[in-house]
């Protein structure tokens, strides 16, 4: 991991990427909501740094769009585009799954190297890719008081979050160089994410005990 | 800027205003969630601090109640008051509306000067008073289940704390002592907050598109 | 306090205990809402790691699963655990309720010696070993849409929390040695649970104002 501290230079695009997208799934989950224009921006925002300001706060790093008030330049120019154009979709519910699809390929990767530039361990990029990648997301579906996506029955969320830190740190075990890591891990985020959308791919559910007539089973 | 230092004198009292207001909001969320004493203490500390405290993690301060646990007993004392007194009230929702109002008016200028105080630009600025503002209602609604006041349709709110943000800022940008800046931002957060409760004032809300018989319009 | 800081060496047994069982109770509402064995593990660590989390980062200490990240791998195992055995449970809600009071008994005085740990004083020891106790569950409830724990009518939760804390900080200020005020903040925390639980010991709750027809009373 000797490279870690040379992925740095990436993370900004990857946050500039991820807040960018994320910010138009908040934005059209404020227009199901019908809230104003400073409500889409809210949301946008809330949507776009949640995660990333969670992973920033947990790492003790400065907060990545108090460093680069740009951002939130980028999530209000995102949420102003929604506001006046989210009417030209054919379905806003379809929108967001794809959207935010995309927005969760680019957060992982930017959570894991931010937690790979502060020298931290495997476990601990693990879970700062998931909380980058699943947090902005669930805190606008509990604020909005949608079905979060990342509780969704059958579908892969949270666990193409997880695969795709697996590829990252795996990747950079094999001695592959940092940026193709990242370029890994969004590739396997996005390809199990949109495989799930598409073709209904899913891990196994937790099933009740069956009924008390039958013979128990596993 | 440079007079940005010379608010933080300010803030102490800010915080104590909106602590207590906040926290008479939370005690009445709680009285119609019917808790007993310890939850009423609970719901109002969480709407009193959650703002401010976001804020200062953000900004890497220390937290404001942690440096002056005094906060916490005015909390308390709002608690207990409302605990016993609230079976007074003509309308408890009209109540938490309006004493909300009162709490968005002195927690938005707390925000933006623990920013101003810390030496954040404007956008920074903006984007704390209206965290310190809205985010401590926010998870009073969202923990307690009810409609957050964030997203009220038709009704201005977090547009009234962008609102007062935005005449801190130019006010500060004109010169003005840093704080009639704070007044003016106090006045412009109420006197909107106050319109739209009274007299429906509002930003036109997001349409979803026309049925499809129609031309399309924007 | 000036054996405060002798109490830290007990903080990392009581924070993988309330890692362990704040987990199991993540693990089983994750079975309630039927997720597959990544959003088990996704739940149950947001469960377990929740309140510490929120105790680290407003005492800008450093959060204790990134020290120590085996805290992560005994929370996966749990899930795992459940994953697999949550069948055999008579009743799951049950078993939720009583490993959460388990938990609860673990995990604030683990706030506790966290905040004696820091220097603090009383009133911050009492809020960050409700904080501590309480906000794990509490995120695990909102985010799984169950009526928050905190939250139950008729119930004492926050209380036996808030209790516990009252009683360490009595027993330090007695003159009780570190370990056994510890000690017996969780036995006040767990009897009075438990009461709850079984007996169904409460505080009387608000009471809405009666029948305008009614003489008003207290």
């Amino acid at each position: 991991m000797t490279t870690a501290q040379g992925l740095l230079w990436l993370l900004p695009f990857l946050d500039y990427a991820s807040v960018a997208v994320f910010a138009l799934t908040g934005a059209l989950v404020a227009s199901r909501a019908q809230l104003d224009i400073v409500g889409f921006i809210f949301i946008a925002s809330l949507t776009a740094t949640g995660g990333g300001t969670l992973r920033d706060v947990m790492l003790d790093r400065d907060v990545f769009w108090i460093v680069d008030p740009m951002m939130l330049g980028v999530a209000t120019l995102a949420a102003v585009i929604v506001f006046f154009a989210a009417h030209l979709l054919e379905s806003r519910y379809r929108a967001i799954l794809w959207l935010d699809a995309f927005a969760l390929a680019v957060a992982v990767p930017a959570g894991v190297a931010a937690a790979l530039g502060q020298g931290m361990g495997w476990p601990v990029v693990l879970i700062m890719g998931m909380v980058t990648g699943c947090m902005g997301g669930l805190l606008r579906d509990v604020v909005c008081n949608e079905v979060p996506l990342v509780l969704k029955q059958g579908e892969l969320y949270v666990s193409c979050a997880f695969a795709g830190g697996v590829a990252a740190v795996l990747a950079g075990l094999a001695g592959v160089e940092g940026g193709f890591a990242l370029l890994t891990c969004a590739l396997v985020t996005l390809t199990l994410r949109a495989g799930s959308l598409v073709f209904g791919w899913r891990l196994p559910v937790y099933r009740p005990r069956p009924p008390r007539t039958l013979p128990p089973k596993r």
